[in-house]
């Protein structure tokens, strides 16, 4: 998973992004056969992990270096196609919108096409976050987020 | 769990809903010392499966008899207040929507008051699901449900 | 869940113990169509937090008031039937060791028995614990602890 | 994670071994900030299903073309150190026992070392799995899966 950060083109009109690869884990299925809906928002963080650590700004310093952590205040995702077992799934993202305190980024799961074939898009969603201290009180992104992001999003 | 469904008034200008208590467990937080976010709509499946049995109807049974199943179409969650470890949850379920073969659910995620205290509301959000048989193909919901469901609503 | 908790007799040759009941979630299943196997060691952890509830000992007091967490050094668990979706399972959970800062704990998971049947043995497991302060440096369990579990362990 | 898989040394005295790379997942650690017990078992599945892979042997094909599953019927671990969030760790596996219809996987887990450091053991652990068709039914390892596993082990 670590090894795929990558900037690669998203869609013509939407910003560059991270896209990183992830197989099915079978403890991520449930009896229907397919993914659990719950894990596609597990699938969101990995992505935005990824987004932040190929700008060089690791989550994990984050939350170590500037005692800075980013709750979610909203998340939706709409399921286009299930996820199954085994599946080579692609999870790519973007900053959506960038202000002081609050942060949004947009995700697109696809399914990794094989000898040719398109990825198949899966699902997609959003997320919001409030950037806080370890006290869940609301504080400023620091300059350095804040800058790498906006320029992610204008390029 | 299974104890608490029970058909209590909600909100005055919402349906009367399905009630279930929950304990936050260890495995559902995280390393901020909150409820990871993923985990609220494994709670959101806990209310709309005692909403389910609250009207007779288990999805157990729903899944063996009719070969019905329920896949989430869309879903959404605003996150007001954390969950934390151990807090008493109270999770609050009515049909918002009952066509032909798509039903939705809202969701109020609560923490119990305790000595008169109210309880506070930690999130609230949307599924939505279409009625599929094994194969993922769209079908009618059985009568017997969505007589159920509609009742439920205009009650 | 947090209602069950209760001093119940185990087995004849079984210290008393403290049963809870859950029931089985759907995203606690897999695409075997039953529960998927590192679950269990989830309700192994509902089954020590209700026992430690029933002695007056709240794990969430404990982490806070003594600042003492239990991190596990050792699981095990065989496995004997599979657990399923909406099965009413109960936790039946003993101490089986106290020293000055190492815990074990005996586990039976089982699925409740209906009209008049009895309880059937799905999974049985222990868990050894070491008693550590907030940065993980080994520490005596406070003598309420270990004064509760042992008297347990003699009754 | 599915780009990692390969032969590698694992100890002198222990036989070749199936080697994947993952990253620790927010969701996969608790408010004790390290990685929630449970998840090693779910690392071990990783473990093993590359395992298989190497050999030529995807699980997912095991279940399509032979109907057939591997439940768990047992599984240890011992948890050395802990893992934390954004670790990058190594999963290594290696077959310990083929019987006819029963298999066993032995595991370590380890945090991968930078800079030329040496790896450092987290966890180690074992499962024991029997051969089944869809339906629970014991039934022998086919030929393939058999003999390329204990090649493995004579290796």
């Amino acid at each position: 998973m670590f090894r795929a950060a990558a900037l690669t083109p998203f869609h013509p009109k939407l910003s560059p992004l991270s896209s990183s690869a992830e197989r099915v884990r079978y403890a991520e299925t449930d009896q229907m056969g397919i993914v659990y809906y719950a894990n596609y928002l597990v699938w969101f963080e990995l992505g935005r992990v990824e987004l932040l650590r190929s700008l060089g700004l690791a989550y994990s310093q984050m939350e170590k270096d500037h005692k800075l952590i980013l709750p979610v205040i909203e998340s939706n995702c709409r399921y286009r196609h299930p996820a199954r077992y085994d599946d080579e799934i692609l999870i790519e993202t973007r900053p959506a919108l960038v202000r002081e305190s609050v942060l949004k980024f947009a995700y697109q799961i696809l399914r990794a096409g094989h000898d040719g074939e398109e990825p198949k898009l899966l699902a997609e969603g959003e997320t919001i976050h409030v950037v806080c201290d370890e006290n869940l009180k609301r504080m400023p992104l620091p300059a350095q987020y804040s800058t790498a992001l906006k320029k992610l999003m204008r390029s």
